[in-house]
């Protein structure tokens, strides 16, 4: 049932992510409004509680704080542009996910309108919105993330405020991106390993978890020790020892028919960091050659 | 102080590795033998209790049970010749990191000689060996292994016996190794996204360890079960999606200096999926591309 002490809140989109954000909302009591471009995906979340608005223009008129979780920024700006009037002196809470120039970009454009622009990031999967712990990255106006806490709350006990840089959640989200697909492909390619002698994934399955917490999870803490300081020396594991061991995993996968296409170019950035003298170095050590210090947008 | 109801043992092969284990196998109080090809490795751990051989034969007379830990298979071979004959009747039990292939040839020529044959790898770094936590995996022979638990427990508290193929440790070592690498460098490539707007390294850490536990690791532990069963619908997040994000992903990294060698094979394995029909399957539908079932050696 809406609670009349919560702030009605909107939410524009009504994919995975939108529909659990709407039901997280309604759960917790916030009047909830809802509106997707397709009808015909508000059935569920109007059972539940939940009002669908006939239009976008309604649907933002209905609530001080519009939540927008669409398929990317382009949608986003499609959809707002119908509501660009009333959508002055609200909040607009951008969960749709982009780049963060483009964060960048709906924060000045909100700003144009007279619109106060947060944008988040929900780091987790659908099931899980509107958890104590889930985690959702905040950036943009400071001043609407203290004053819209406990809505914002609903949606994830875990939010974190990265600060006035619309930018910055796009950007955490993108770094945190990049390590699951590295790791689930990583993983993916551990499971061809195995099964090209008749193993089954599942068996790797009790040693993962203690070895990336105690082993890969330390590691990386020390590499971003050592990226700060820019030092890599006193290594317990050389680049020039990965290389080699790399080299192995390259021709072994071959020879079992598992494509090494996700260890070739980890094979060649420690051939780079050789090259550029950190042979004897640690394998945080990559990160000079990962990041070409003359580039930069 | 050795203990005389402890089995002497010997370790060959005295690299940061290689003292590890002796210094373990002397703190267990076991009578240690050290040898390492190249002299002068062996003084702090003489001064911890050990012997030091003068010869590898001598080396291996010593104890019955004999731990090597060389730079590589290679070396191992021509370690080992020498000492042919005084291997007869003991246990070796060899840490030398190597493929699964090669591990099978340690154990067939061990078998010619009349020697028991344990493959093993140590699952963690030298600090760390000798710890009741500490995961080594070993496969060959059951009858030595069990026979000496105790004194392979001095190696690290938590050994696993993966069975009586002695391939079975490599392969396992392999598998978590790729994980290791694709994580790390997925970490190293996100801080140099950070990087590339003065974000520094550490920020990334309160969220990377959440992120993994919660996020990457049911992710995998979910991949593991479609990838058994071969069926990979009812994704919560599709490889189409992704590959949009990954492709996203690419282009931000370009346009900072970043550069995108890591994600860029993934951003092509999920070209593939989709071209193999699966953009509506999860991602960890990916393994059917990465393992092509042809191959195999």
């Amino acid at each position: 049932m809406a609670d009349e002490k919560r702030t009605p809140v909107t939410v524009l989109g009504l994919g995975l992510m939108g529909s659990a954000l709407a039901s997280a909302l309604v759960r917790a009591g916030h009047p909830t409004t809802v509106w997707n471009r397709m009808p015909g995906k508000a059935g569920a979340l109007v059972a539940q509680g939940a009002v669908e608005a006939a239009g976008v223009a309604e649907a933002v008129t209905a609530s001080p704080v519009v939540v927008a979780c669409l398929l990317d920024h382009d949608a986003l700006h499609e959809v707002l542009a119908p509501a660009a009037d009333a959508l002055a002196g609200r909040l607009l809470v951008n969960l749709t996910s982009g780049l963060p120039d483009e964060a960048r970009q709906a924060a000045a454009r909100a700003a144009r309108l007279g619109t106060e622009y947060l944008d988040g990031t929900v780091m987790t999967v659908p099931p899980l919105v509107g958890q104590p712990r889930t985690l959702l990255f905040y950036s943009g106006s400071r001043a609407a993330f203290d004053t819209h806490r406990e809505t914002l709350a609903a949606l994830g006990g875990n939010g974190v405020f990265l600060g006035e840089d619309a930018g910055a959640a796009a950007l955490h989200d993108l770094a945190l991106l990049g390590v699951l697909w590295s790791t689930l492909a990583g993983a993916l390619h551990g499971f061809a390993l195995l099964g090209s002698e008749q193993v089954p994934a599942s068996a790797l399955l009790p040693f993962l978890g203690p070895w990336i917490t105690q082993v890969v999870l330390p590691g990386i803490a020390g590499a971003a020790r050592q990226v700060e300081a820019g030092r890599y020396g006193d290594a317990l594991s050389t680049v020039a020892l990965n290389r080699a061991g790399l080299a192995k995993m390259v021709k072994a996968s071959e020879a079992r028919g598992v494509r090494p296409d996700l260890m070739v170019p980890i094979h060649g950035l420690l051939d780079a960091a050789v090259a550029a003298g950190h042979g004897g170095d640690g394998l945080a050590s990559l990160f000079e050659v990962i990041r070409t210090p003359e580039g930069g947008a």
